[in-house]
């Protein structure tokens, strides 16, 4: 009667039989958790740095395993790491190959905790740390729109509503539309990082743990705001991963909206703008073909973004307290989220600030359509009639001008005047696309100034937040 | 050649044949979106009073809206409005009856707006105050366990991870795991809230107006905390809808998680609790039968609410700028989230706080299954023994009296020291579920201790929040 | 001591106190089921018939029960049922009354079944003749599709791929290719049908019936091709939902993306098609706008057929045998779901068949974008070269034509020489649209006569299976 | 001016920069579809045969790809293959290495298709093929579990509805209520696999090809139903993509269901079971734990089959024909809904008939819960009591029951008869589990003798699939 383990599982004592050769290979995680060994191994070192401070490990375990725990790192960022299924996960991978390295002190790590909240923490600090790298790309996609909006505060495009062309906008307008999506995307960003800043840490299996632990001293040292307040709560909930989800599924969706865009705009029936040869690819069999394939792919991946929040929403739904082995299944749609939306927010702040925009392609796209003929209402309704009235005059106006294959502003003013004799010669300053756009200069209006104003407020903005 | 507008239809000016009937029905909305009048009506209000404001309307032709509006709303309240499909949506309804109501006056309303931003503004009003509703009733969830927990903070029960008995936990400490998801339920809506409380209304059909609107006057009449940025967003973005219905299937999937747990509890192989016959309904066939309905239905209903948010997600996907007829399917999911929601939070903060806890039951539950079996491995550590070998030592013993049908703490001292010598005399007090939870008094820990301080918190918060 | 019941609800023997008012409301269904009357009834009067030929009703009692579901049926369909949620659902709703009409034999009628096998046989019928319903539609908009592709057999138009001209395609074929997707779905619709039509009636609560029930009878006079094999799984199963909203979010599917052409296609960019005004609606502010907004909310109301597939799948995962009340919430979504489908189909057969094609239009687009240059490279294999190097030297003829501003057709041959030598005066034939059509004359390509040859196979099996 | 073309990417020629080095990352698919390469190179086998049987190949361009192509399957299955992320996929990388092997005619062998038809014949091989193997696993389930249904074809157990005891049913029924899913999900993978098994080949990038190619030839070697009928439907169809991921969610949905039995069996609760330790694992801190984890994965599991199933389906919507880069996205989710759904069955079939049933435990459970209260109502409506008014009267009496802690069949006959006095001595029959079970003996029933037809049944079904 010994008290040495000496089996290679870390949980055989109850058990007869060895696990099943197949189970083993379903079950194990390692093959992706162990994307986690960097957090891994920095929550094992503020625990054991704990557990010396409050007297469960000497300094000298302390200082053992911290240099164990160094080396394993090592080993690992070096390629000569031993990764092995049985051990079913990162954790037991790297405290198996700790407890090789320097003996007995490494069997004490894990007093005092259990792997359902050493996971909990992991994924909270890798995910922490995954956002701010994607806040980063999205400031930079947003930069990227508000250089090429002030450069296009002045061209003219169609503005469009159920895809007919519908008044006139600027393409700075445009940009700085998709610039308020990505606003509002990184706020969400912003509180989900502040939601999941906090630590689950000494939960141990689901109801704290016997030993005198500290932690404070933990959270503190592993940077989380604050330590999270009900065991249970802690390692049963994987709510940061939905959010985050949420947000992620936001965001793709923005950016396939603007992929949509720039695929109709790169389109030869639309041809408002040409992406560089350096992010088209061609075709195996058509040999003109150039292909905007990156915006595709985003409008693309945002459909397993989609798929990777729906994953997470059902695994958790009807989940009794606390943990289940079902939570293993957060990790990989959450990889794969941060992963995907950081390569698209990437792609894109490459690309899109790189589009030359064909001005008069845009310019004379805007001049078909009868663009201006809500600034003809408007003009009725100045000198009087009634909006409603106004409406229907135009409408007939339109119809008229249709059939005659012409624009309004291509109709003589006799035309105009069968219409509503309320029209004179003045009419035809607002039927221009300049001074469709200059009039709608107010807060939130198309109108070049009110570009230029804010691209100015933008550019203040991200100097702040991005320190430059 | 007159400026009168006769027709029904408000936009048939341009067009040469009456609507399809099928096509009529097919794309009216007003059956669903009716529900929106008070927030149009207001909207309305709050736009005439500014265009009178900045000259577009006369005085005299702001107030015959405003009344005509008043009695609308009236007319509507007291059901005796005539709803019309043929008009389309809840604004063509209100705008067609007011002119009916004042002549002219009503015809000018629609100067320098569109439905598009008018329905954006609707919404997010409705929206706000669901939200509102829905936090009133969350906060009463709240309330109501938190109480409860302090009547069972004492109350041990057994912990389970994986289904199986893990650690004795107390009641009071899970009804605060519950307290917790709700908590940052509550930031996320309040958060959800703060975004979307920012005023389309000007931003009219997509580019602004050329009408010399002042935005900031009715922001601050309809409470908004500032007008939107750009005006093309303004119209085409769902965002609100969407995070809101992402923060609601993660309320949803916490209630369903505390409905399966509820269903388990009340069942006869549990019988944790009882709950009162009010909230059980019986069998059609099986006399015998008292089921715990409102738990299942909760549970059933958080499926539909993640079918919404899917369904929001999916409708924006891909599409182009700036509005698309698409968005019109925004409403109904919008809608059937806020009063699920609503009303789940409702049947839960009746019923849960009426539970009646079977504290015999619980207790004999966590005598089972070896639930101090981790606290005699951490007798085992503290005694010297490093936990990895403690853990394969207990596992062993745990062999043992599986085999022998009885319970670690049923064991004589010469048993377990089979296992190992270290043990001593005083390990029986290690093996008593009351020494158990008593043990586990650090922040977040499931001692009663713990749980007493959890509830005084939790209660000072609500307090404040509620205003009581 | 009585064997009279005399109470409202139908299960209140076993219970102390009465419902919760909010209970009653949030459990109730008759609302939304009450439109399986008609089912029920079905099932219930060959229930009844049953039940006297095994000897459990007298043939009074049965034909005093099926008179009595006449009058039923009858009060309903003439809007004179008093429907009450107290009595929870349709079923209840109706036995009450059959009750209240012919008195004891009523109360005879639930005798060796249950509301859970009733209601499982009710949403089945519902939902074979709603399936039939939708085959109808989707049949008529197949052959609307094929008359029109016979129609425009011979009319060019540039087929996409990564929405940039890719070769010309002819109009018919492109319209035959959403016949093929629908011919598909008729067949995932007819499976699904097949596999539903079983029936789980005498399956009663979960176990069965202790009366010598005769299933064979009642399921022939139903129409069922047999009864179920196994009453758990008949009173759990709701499989039969989900395989047709997963059918029908592919049929939804399919015509989204026809919408997504629609739409294009409409749009002064394309300028393909025009919708005639019956279909279209015009905006509020914009005089001069003309929308297609049928196609738009086809496109959008697919975002809820996904999401109700969503919320069934959801709603069954992890459920436990057998019944649990999670599964009333199946109806909500399938109605929501046979309805969006039909009405969508209807709005499509009525519509696309009338799309005007511009047949110039579609011809001068595709003369755009360099569509034949695959036929350049096609015409230099003919000709001894390797495809991946004709394919090469057409890549550098387009790049000289792209800067010369001119199509590969109208380059000289000495500037086409440059790039191959082997190119010769026949060249020019392959250049043509006409020719690029008519070359890709064998199964399944583009040649008009293929075009014809499928029509005619297609106008075949409609004839046989529409019976005209 | 030569006809070589001597650059590394297969599409260079019109292009003026290499791709930026992140896009060439962002877009390639080779790690991904490379698991396409015995598909892949089939597919080319049969079209180099098909070239050379209509003339465009000599006989000894096509033996030289064929061993070419033989050599690359060589190096692939040898891991001596270089794959290239700069070849963009599975396609270009086998292509290129031919070339480099055999010369010329390796530029040959794309001659009349593309990549796109190319890819779509791949998947549709390569789903064939994993549906063929998916559904051996699901019969070796279905075998197990009508083995084990058989031998515990009259084990009593309680049979639940809203997790209250309903009525007893046999374990053996309920274990072939199981099968009774899996069976339908059977006849969905086969008309999944019927309706997949056409062949898109030649159908060339999206209209055919000008050379003279024989369809029905490479149908028939690659062992095809049909060539698919339409060009343009067949490089953008992905239906049996979305058909199988759909008839998998429900599977795995199925699973999920039986897991959550399971894991409730094997709690200390119910009791029910026992599961070999092999397919059970430990706790890291708790050693007693044995947790039921291959069951709570495969619940798990499910989640990410319900997101891919959701992925492919938000993929297709809404995109315009033909194909699209966004279909790329099509491989990621189908493989690894086809790896998780025969993992999962694998691991099913293996462990659940090797579940050990408790017997006496599961009858000890079916004694509680008043579960024969249905039968004693039953017993009312044979003495003439119309049932009604039996469900009434059993309910007082288990209130009763209730109140005294005793089951029905532990009542005193006078007691029974304070309730009715048509209750007799005999009722003491009809109140035994035994009794109650045999009395079910119709089709469907839960009777012993009906499980033994069905496994009978069932097993000469197996036996005729499965060819033994």
């Amino acid at each position: 009667m010994t008290d040495k383990n000496t089996s290679e599982q870390l949980w055989t004592g109850r058990f007869t039989e060895a696990t099943d050769a197949f189970v083993e290979q379903f079950s194990a995680s390692e093959h992706f958790d162990r994307r986690l060994y960097r957090q891994d191994i920095a929550g094992s070192m503020a625990h054991a740095r704990m557990l010396a401070e409050v007297g469960v490990l000497t300094a000298d375990e302390r200082d053992r395993i911290i240099d164990g725990l160094g080396q394993v790192r090592e080993e690992i960022e070096q390629g000569r790491f031993q990764w092995s299924p049985k051990l079913e996960d990162v954790h037991m991978n790297i405290e198996k190959r700790l407890t090789d390295l320097i003996g007995e002190a490494g069997k004490k790590l894990h007093t005092g905790r259990s792997r359902n909240d050493q996971v909990a923490t992991d994924i909270r600090l890798w995910l922490r740390e995954a956002i701010d790298g994607i806040l980063q790309e999205l400031m930079r996609l947003q930069a990227g729109l508000v250089e090429l909006a002030e450069l296009e505060a002045d061209t003219i495009m169609p503005g469009f509503t159920h895809m007919q062309v519908a008044q006139p906008v600027t393409f700075g307008h445009h940009l700085l539309a998709w610039h308020e999506m990505l606003v509002r995307d990184q706020g969400r960003l912003e509180d989900c990082r502040k939601r999941l800043n906090q630590m689950p840490l000494g939960c141990a299996a689901l109801a704290g743990t016997s030993f005198p632990i500290d932690r404070e001293q933990t959270c503190s040292e592993l940077g989380f705001d604050r330590p999270t307040r009900n065991s249970l709560d802690s390692v049963s909930d994987r709510d940061f991963a939905i959010e985050f989800s949420a947000a992620a599924a936001l965001v793709m969706t923005h950016l396939s909206r603007m992929a949509e865009e720039v695929i109709l705009w790169a389109s030869p029936h639309f041809g408002f703008i040409d992406l560089p040869d350096r992010f088209c690819t061609g075709s195996s069999i058509m040999p003109q073909k150039k292909n905007p394939d990156v915006a595709e792919l985003v409008r693309g991946k945002t459909a397993r973004v989609h798929g990777n929040l729906n994953a997470l929403l059902v695994l958790m739904k009807g989940q009794p307290l606390a943990y289940n082995r079902d939570n293993q299944e957060d990790k990989e749609p959450l990889f794969d989220t941060a992963d995907t939306l950081r390569d698209a927010l990437t792609a894109f702040a490459d690309m899109l600030p790189a589009m030359e925009v064909r001005r008069q392609a845009c310019y004379d796209a805007a001049r078909a359509g009868f663009a201006t003929a809500t600034d003809l209402a408007d003009y009725l309704v100045r000198k009087g009639v009634p909006f409603r009235d106004a409406h229907e005059i135009v409408g007939r106006a339109v119809r008229y001008a249709t059939d005659e294959g012409r624009d309004l502003g291509e109709l003589e003013l006799d035309e105009l005047q069968q219409f509503s004799n309320t029209i004179a010669e003045d009419v035809f300053e607002v039927l221009t696309l300049e001074g469709s756009v200059a009039a709608r200069n107010h807060l939130g209006g198309t109108a070049p100034a009110q570009v230029r104003a804010r691209v100015a407020e933008a550019r203040d903005r991200l100097r702040l937040l991005m320190g430059k």
